[in-house]
């Protein structure tokens, strides 16, 4: 089967088990649960869940505990979108190709369909108690879930982003927000796999270098596609970050630069890889197909 | 030590555990810090860790994964006031006399810090696996804590109440919202006080029934003191709920009936709890005067 195809079979098995954690659309609070499945069966990659799946499969994982937190990352990664596109932070009415949450539930169930979200990723997660015969493990995985998702992770990323936006912004503080906004969920769905499989201290910690490597260098590309890209390619307007004034990799270091960093992680992360004792090459395909893409 | 002692004595007990967990206002993300904290550190009675410690206490309980879990509940709860005053909620400025978070940190802020609290509240639970020599019964609490957190306990009652305002109530809805929204994080400081102290299946089942009989009954305290009660007693505006046109107990059954119930429920919270083998004489002391209270 060509990468093409497996990512397809791999991404509609995702979508399968998604649909067996989402809530069920009845009783009185329905309008919450409806609000909560519209965000987050609005398609998208599904990379997160992705990921953790890899990863545990890479570490020799079998047990089913992987699923709840498969939906748990995806959840946590929606609540995150469906706060973004508030009036009171990006003001976003459209998100592939689709209305936002908030312009067709009001605002104020936005904000409670995140918040929904974000604690049921807990609720789902805590599920994996009863299917695996390591409560330590899942123990130790949500505590890595709350870890790279709050303040020191995915949080204090979109923080720093939202109190800088029309500000100066550093190179120090640049690499903050790309290793914590982007970065932090992609370490959490590797750490994770890699703790309920078992992996040793160690192996975890390769993982956290080798997300942050991909993050990273994910972060910058999308910068570069943004000055070199073609509007029909990327399926969105181009030049945006220049015309908004926005600090990127490209606007601090310049494109040859961003271009060199992009391979410099890129080659770290799959040097890293390798030095695991065991492989995942549809792993590793996924990491260089998502940080060498032209859209 | 008198009733009123004992209580100014816990408070200060909770306060100082508080102090101790939430985050160092360092770093870039500074901000989000200072939000948590004035939000956290605005007073209040700290009633569910101090229920929840009481009630490990009732069921023997001595280790100190009691700490991170009391800390947790009162993140939880300062999250969900974060989140109802924003203005496309309750549009709220002030709250104990002070400005709400948004008013002070501007609304991207506000949603980002409510947020926060609620992740940290799983990042700070988590603590409590390094703290006892019982995964099994950390693991079952983290569950609790999310299911009466979300849309089954408070997210839930939250959004049937926003969906529900300025229109018809049914006593059904009504009895869903004061359950939910009141009675949930209620249930979920008992039951995870009971679990950590290794409480039976049974006992957790009768302090989850003590807990929603004494949130509903404190709820409807709420209705009569608002209709009965004077300003200068309450400390706040009365009648305010017939002026917004608010269904409560008291609009659907009347003052005596409400009375009534009021009674039928905390006679029958202590009754529940006298059935349990062991007694903690504070907390019915506790429960007596939250529920018979004038203001």
């Amino acid at each position: 089967m060509s990468f093409k195809e497996q990512m397809k079979q791999k991404a509609d098995g995702i979508e399968a088990l998604l649909k067996e954690y989402i809530p069920r659309e009845s009783g009185f609070q329905k309008t919450i649960f409806e609000a909560m499945n519209y965000s987050i069966l609005a398609g998208g990659k599904r990379l997160r869940p992705l990921i953790l799946q890899e990863t545990y499969r890479l570490f020799g994982g079998e047990e089913r505990a992987v699923e709840p937190f498969m939906a748990a990352m995806e959840m946590i990664h929606t609540s995150s979108l469906v706060h973004d596109d508030l009036p009171a932070m990006d003001a976003d009415e459209y998100r592939r190709g689709r209305r936002t949450t908030w312009v067709v539930y009001g605002e104020d169930m936005a904000i409670l369909a995140g918040d929904a979200l974000m604690i049921f990723a807990f609720e789902t997660a805590s599920k994996a108690f009863a299917l695996s015969a390591h409560p330590d493990r899942v123990g130790q995985a949500v505590g890595i879930l709350a870890q790279k998702t709050g303040i020191y992770g995915m949080i204090g990323g979109q923080t720093v982003d939202v109190e800088l936006t029309d500000k100066p912004v550093s190179a120090e503080q640049l690499d903050f927000i790309y290793r914590l906004k982007t970065g932090a969920l992609l370490e959490a769905s590797m750490m994770i796999g890699a703790v309920l499989a078992g992996a040793s201290a160690e192996e975890v910690r390769a993982v956290e270098r080798i997300a942050c490597d991909v993050g990273v260098a994910f972060q910058i590309q999308d910068d570069i596609l943004d000055m070199t890209g073609t509007a029909e390619v990327l399926g969105k307007p181009i030049g945006s970050d220049a015309k908004n004034n926005k600090t990127t990799y490209v606007s601090i270091y310049g494109l040859d630069a961003a271009r060199t960093q992009v391979e410099r992680l890129s080659e770290r992360a799959i040097e890293t890889m390798h030095g695991l004792t065991a492989r995942n090459e549809f792993l590793e395909e996924l990491f260089v197909s998502l940080i060498h893409r032209d859209r």
